[in-house]
């Protein structure tokens, strides 16, 4: 799935480029519009009584970005067990130079916080992300 | 009320100098410290069913700072009418240098975020925010 | 002019809306995609030898946005003396509920952030200028 | 070395708890703290004509924390092979909970960004890599 992020001014830092824990921001800015378009945005998730933080990141700053650049993101379920959801991200300017690869791993927990089977709690969500780890 | 706030490196924007979004930032942070210090941190508030929400700003940035810079934010109760409650706020660099001055105008909500009279509510809340009107 | 922005989950505080520091971020992404369509992106400013800093804001938080919810930033120049440029922003949710309106003032300096006269430094934006503030 | 941080309203998110983005920035504060304290900050590095950005991140977020917590975080070398650097981060709650751990690498650019062998253009500053690696 592709979504696309403007850099903005208030994210460049001293260095005259985009500082590094933007990138870690667009990751979840393209995993929410990802979500929605295959059918799961954030409020339909809480509707079904649960939430899937992340755990885990894998960050690897290839290239810098700076101001105004248009970056193109990529988007992709790379693995699901029932268990762990494992997001796959690369991030590139318009020539196709790649600026960033990442990785982003989540539980699943109730609206309390409790850690839940998502197999159990929420099956319809977990077919989808199956179908998702297949297309990719 | 004095707190220090030291410009960190995702402060800065590619103009080389502080962006002008985080002196709002620490506003709340020195004025959430001036809170804690009079006896009244957050969570007092909340626990008496009541929050603060900003309202208003008016904000002037009269000069550049930098990574690093040790930022002294001066912070008191301009005024408080029982409805409306305004801070004041200055902030030097180390040199006396005035890098900011500002206001933050804030109402009273209930937890639902529904408006209410200070007065009423939290009595106890307001003598204090007069004897710091007093005092400043 | 007209921008939209999507309000990140990011950009949301522990009372469940967006933390009102954000504005000020919208207030220069909106600034900014203005100066573009008008056909002064940032890029030509500083190709031309000069910026313009923010020196004052105001800020009405008039009702509270939260995550996910489509934003409609409203920019012009309010008024332009060839000293001080003042913008003025009005945002709306997608239901024409007002969540913000604010102003904001700029200077011009050169590269180095020596002030400048704008009218003799550039005469050319300050014309465009003169004309955006005249279809506002 | 040691560093506190005290987590800020603006660094909470709907969930009611830090927003993950905001560790990374922490990695960065303690780094910054950690270099200062050995004798090296960030402008001395800038004086000599290099710097040290990041390349890669790795964070497990292990429990959340939130407004006003005070967090700990301890900052130490964990690699130095001359090409890139690593440092590691642990995360603590007052009560000892751990919230975080990481590990950022580094290499080394000169200030045009051009990657330099930093044992041949800082040899000083390496050498106190090595020891800190060793009293680790």
């Amino acid at each position: 799935m592709e979504y696309k992020h403007v850099v903005q001014y208030y994210e460049t830092d001293k260095m005259g480029i985009t500082h590094h824990s933007n990138y870690v921001r667009w990751m979840e800015e393209s995993r929410v519009d990802f979500l929605a378009k295959i059918g799961w945005p954030f409020e339909r998730l809480e509707q079904q009584g649960f939430a899937s933080p992340v755990t885990r990141l894998e960050c690897k700053f290839v290239r810098p970005s700076t101001f105004a650049d248009v970056i193109t993101i990529y988007t992709q379920v790379k693995e699901f067990d029932g268990v762990i959801l494992t997001f796959e991200y690369k991030m590139e300017k318009p020539d196709g130079t790649v600026v960033f690869v990442g990785e982003s791993k989540h539980c699943f927990v109730n609206l309390e916080g409790k850690p839940i089977r998502a197999d159990r709690a929420c099956p319809e969500f977990c077919e989808e992300l199956r179908k998702q780890k297949e297309v990719k």
